[in-house]
């Protein structure tokens, strides 16, 4: 499994992803599912990946590969955000089919993608690409996208997560969607890929990989273990506690 | 669909459970699913729900006509929680396997409970009872037990709950974990049951009916997620903060 956030604040975006695949309970593996596409002061984008990793591996390498050989549409050519998502969208479905051609034991093919950044002075987007090619946004009442095993981290983004909050609590407020995840879930596992992407930057200057026993994450995981046991220690009485 | 808890610590127990059912998206209904049967001083039991409706007002109603008939089996003449758990589970698989005779549309009658309380001086217990009639206890490693959407209130159960929490902080972190998966998912929903049973007791003293608009559930909310978000603002700061 997989689970890769992406929130969208006035100040900039936030990516965060995990790094465990697993095909079958005993065959783990560490990929990192966060790609991303940089043309420094022009454009960059950021592509968090879930499903079928030959499908999403296959669709990266594609989206390389384009941008090399300079085709008619590629990541660097696309005049939008939603031109690129649609752009990755066709690759994912081209590619799923092609595999489904070849299939022979009814096997699932599908990825999903999150694919966000920012084109010139435009606003910067997420967009989430289904399986089936077809996409959506984040809105200003649902201002984050996820992914992959996205229930136990939830409710804190659900919570906390609006279009004014500001780029380094959303950033810390990821990581404890992540945190949560992966404590409660096995197929949810480090190293932990955090990208904090400042509005009108153009660059990915701010990035963060977190391995299991990395001193920042532990301190993070402990610090906030103890903000939550406060906070319940701290809620209001019931009628019987007087 | 449901969310319940049972929480089994050093001081007692703690029953959650939501009231939401749906047979469909459009056919919701309100019905609670904790069920409570006590004989003071003696032994008390709560069972909390999830499943097929038909399956669990059976199972229940079975399970009082059993008391009130004096069967040769039935709760009040149980020897020990485990058996109290293997007889619910019998009725629940006979139960199931008349509706599935009937049945003309493979339709799921399964039903999952959680059974809990005290008899005599024995140790609490809780237990939960798959469709299948076979049952698991919660351990020191793991002193709760879920039913239902359990994805969303997991991970502040996973941190908080110990043998030696608080019966009170127990249950204050009960209703946070209903209320995240209520806000994060519409097929769980208010009124909120809430039954806490000190230890030894021997009797249910102590039960809330939250409804949506009641002003602890209320100001509980809104405790929570203010200590959120100042939890997630006080967590330690990205090196590009300094």
């Amino acid at each position: 499994m997989t689970y890769c956030i992406a929130i969208n604040t006035d100040q900039g975006l936030v990516f965060c992803s995990d790094s465990r695949t697993n095909a079958g309970f005993d065959n783990i593996s560490i990929y990192q599912k966060t790609h991303t596409f940089t043309w420094p002061g022009e454009r960059v984008f950021a592509l968090l990946s879930a499903g079928n990793l030959g499908t999403t591996q296959a669709v990266v390498k594609q989206l390389r590969y384009d941008i090399e050989q300079q085709a008619p549409v590629n990541l660097y050519s696309v005049p939008t955000l939603l031109g690129a998502a649609d752009y990755v969208a066709s690759i994912s479905t081209a590619i799923q089919k092609q595999h489904m051609a070849r299939d022979m034991a009814h096997t699932n093919f599908e990825a999903t993608f999150i694919l966000g950044g920012q084109i010139g002075s435009a606003r910067p987007e997420t967009l989430l690409i289904y399986p089936q090619g077809n996409y959506i946004h984040e809105s200003n009442a649902h201002p984050f996208l996820q992914i992959g095993e996205i229930k136990y981290g939830k409710p804190i983004l659900d919570r906390l997560i609006r279009r004014d909050t500001a780029l380094v609590d959303a950033a810390r407020c990821a990581l404890v969607s992540i945190n949560s995840t992966t404590r409660s879930n096995l197929t949810v596992g480090p190293p932990i890929d955090l990208l904090v992407y400042a509005r009108d930057s153009l660059n990915f200057e701010r990035r963060m990989l977190l391995e299991e026993d990395d001193p920042f994450a532990k301190q993070l995981a402990e610090a906030w273990n103890r903000a939550l046991v406060e906070a319940v220690h701290n809620l209001p009485s019931f009628p019987w506690e007087s």
